[in-house]
């Protein structure tokens, strides 16, 4: 079996304004490390999959960005989507091109700007994943057990194990962001399981499943150039005409050949600043990141990028220092960051921060 | 009557960290308008003095910064002191050089970082406090009426009314800051006036004061240059001879013709961040200079030195971002800022923040 990891990194998330800028979005930040997001989650692979069988699918004008947080990924393996268009016309590009990557090739679409710990675990459960996915001709996707009633996330109903044991089950369905109170039932009944995002497949079985369940994004894959780079035109008439859907959507909800593996590594999307502390931070513990001086305060995640996050008597507060915009936020208020980013759009000028 | 102001702007506040800095102490800061505090100064003077009869006593390496703030005022009046002496060396030079200038001179030494308000007030008493020194040859010094039990001023205790109604009156005591119970006394008492740090006087009647009092300063006044930047090296010589002492000190404390004219204009000294509210702000309102965004946020200080400050839920902080550092403080920890920056101080690499 030969991973074929392909990292999606077009994403545009706000929540982690004033980090995170137009042109520097969420996995090119480096809220977890020293280095952005995307490089650790290419690092995380490092001994399951070759730089050099990785594929990076960003957008357009984050192409540069992306070469110079992973240089080591093959130039033209970095594919700049001209519009996003969800993730299921990136996912069916991927398989496209590795249809004829040889009989024990299994493509691993995997998010960039997630967190995912410890990555021993993980890469152990991504080749067995990927095996299963050979084996069976199967798309193995990843299935978390929800330590909260998060209403952020979509589920996955988990069916019949594979086998007596087997962390590999059918999946019953996939059910999209709950409310809290369905959310409080999935935590709590062991038959529901968070969507990571990730999917493994041979690139056959999801051209196959595509082909039966998508057909208008299969019948614009022919058009595609052979290659990355070879007909960057072609390239934009295939984002142009494909519809903008998940692949979860598209795909996964109707396919027959859906596997979950019950993942024993603990994941997260990071979807605010607050989810930091989640990472390092235990009650009232700072976490912080840069250069920092908090003195009498609790309960506080400081970011400084590059310059000094200076704090006397802060509680409970995101705290976050870039050359041109401080954010100082409740804790409790985070979700709000994107009404601020709403705010910057509408105002005159405001757009110089964005 | 002709009046000279000496502006003294040697001061080296850290309290206004991160903006205030060692190349751009408070002075130099647009606090209270979006010009330096220094120009306010300046400005506050239009209609009483002229900028090419006033001085300004600095640090020598902030002259160059003085200059570039008040632009009107004669280069060759920016006296640049190598090594700071407290304030009798500097009012003693002052009087030394204008000793001659007419016999309608009268010197007004003014600090140039504090809030004076409403500046039409401060020029019609400036001018009548001159008109007395003038005809009392007198030492005249500006009491504030204290609004509330201050332990961070010094005060002046009033005598006897120069005539029945007048603002003027003899100086019975100058007193040190005081303990809060003694401030609370001095708050109440009817008697005691904040020590502004204004004082007015014909320049010989100064010279001869220090000649009483302060021997030791006026004995190195002959060997002074006539003018400033004929002779560095001498000036130099004086400040290295000159002992480090206030004039309230040196002087004032000891005259027998010192007045004290009970103020009409508002003053402080603004000496913290949260100062700046009360300038501004009554009860849960928010002060700010710079861009600022604040959503549901209350009893916020927000300055933005060229970028912009965001914040969500705050409440009564005082948020200061620079390009470089940002500054968290709730508001009752102000006088902590002070920690901070010895903090830096101590710390590999925080002089790059001082």
């Amino acid at each position: 079996m030969r991973l074929h990891p392909v990292i999606l990194a077009g994403g545009r998330g706000e929540r982690f304004w004033p980090l995170s800028r137009r042109a520097r979005p969420k996995q090119l930040l480096p809220l977890l490390s020293d280095r952005p997001m995307l490089a650790d989650t290419l690092a995380r692979l490092q001994g399951a999959a070759s730089p050099r069988d990785t594929f990076v699918i960003t957008a357009r004008d984050l192409a540069g960005a992306v070469r110079d947080a992973v240089p080591e990924i093959p130039h033209h393996h970095i594919v700049g989507e001209p519009v996003g268009k969800n993730t299921a016309p990136a996912v069916a590009l991927a398989a496209w091109w590795l249809r004829d990557a040889g009989g024990d090739a299994v493509v691993a679409v995997l998010p960039s700007d997630h967190r995912v710990e410890p990555p021993e675990r993980f890469r152990d459960e991504l080749i067995r994943a990927g095996e299963t996915a050979l084996e069976r001709g199967a798309i193995v996707t990843f299935g978390i057990p929800p330590t909260r009633p998060e209403t952020g996330y979509g589920y996955i109903e988990v069916g019949a194990p594979t086998a007596p044991g087997s962390p590999f089950s059918t999946v019953a369905a996939f059910r999209e962001k709950p409310d809290l109170a369905t959310a409080s039932r999935y935590a709590s009944d062991g038959r529901h399981l968070w969507n990571a995002g990730m999917f493994l497949f041979p690139p056959r079985v999801m051209l196959e499943e595509i082909g039966a369940h998508a057909p208008e994004i299969a019948a614009l894959l022919p058009a595609l150039p052979a290659r990355l780079a070879e007909d960057e035109a072609a390239l934009a008439r295939y984002y142009q005409s494909a519809p903008s859907v998940s692949i979860d959507v598209a795909v996964m909800e109707r396919s027959a050949r859906a596997l979950v593996a019950r993942a024993g590594f603990a994941w997260d999307d990071l979807g605010s600043w607050v989810a930091l502390d989640g990472a390092e931070a235990t009650g009232r513990a700072n976490v912080t990141r840069g250069r920092t001086i908090l003195l009498d305060s609790e309960g506080v995640v400081a970011f400084a990028d590059g310059g000094l996050v200076a704090a006397v008597g802060a509680r409970d507060l995101v705290i976050v220092h870039t050359p041109d915009a401080t954010l100082v936020c409740a804790k409790d208020r985070v979700q709000e960051v994107r009404a601020l980013v709403a705010r910057l759009k509408a105002e005159p000028g405001g757009d110089a921060f964005l």
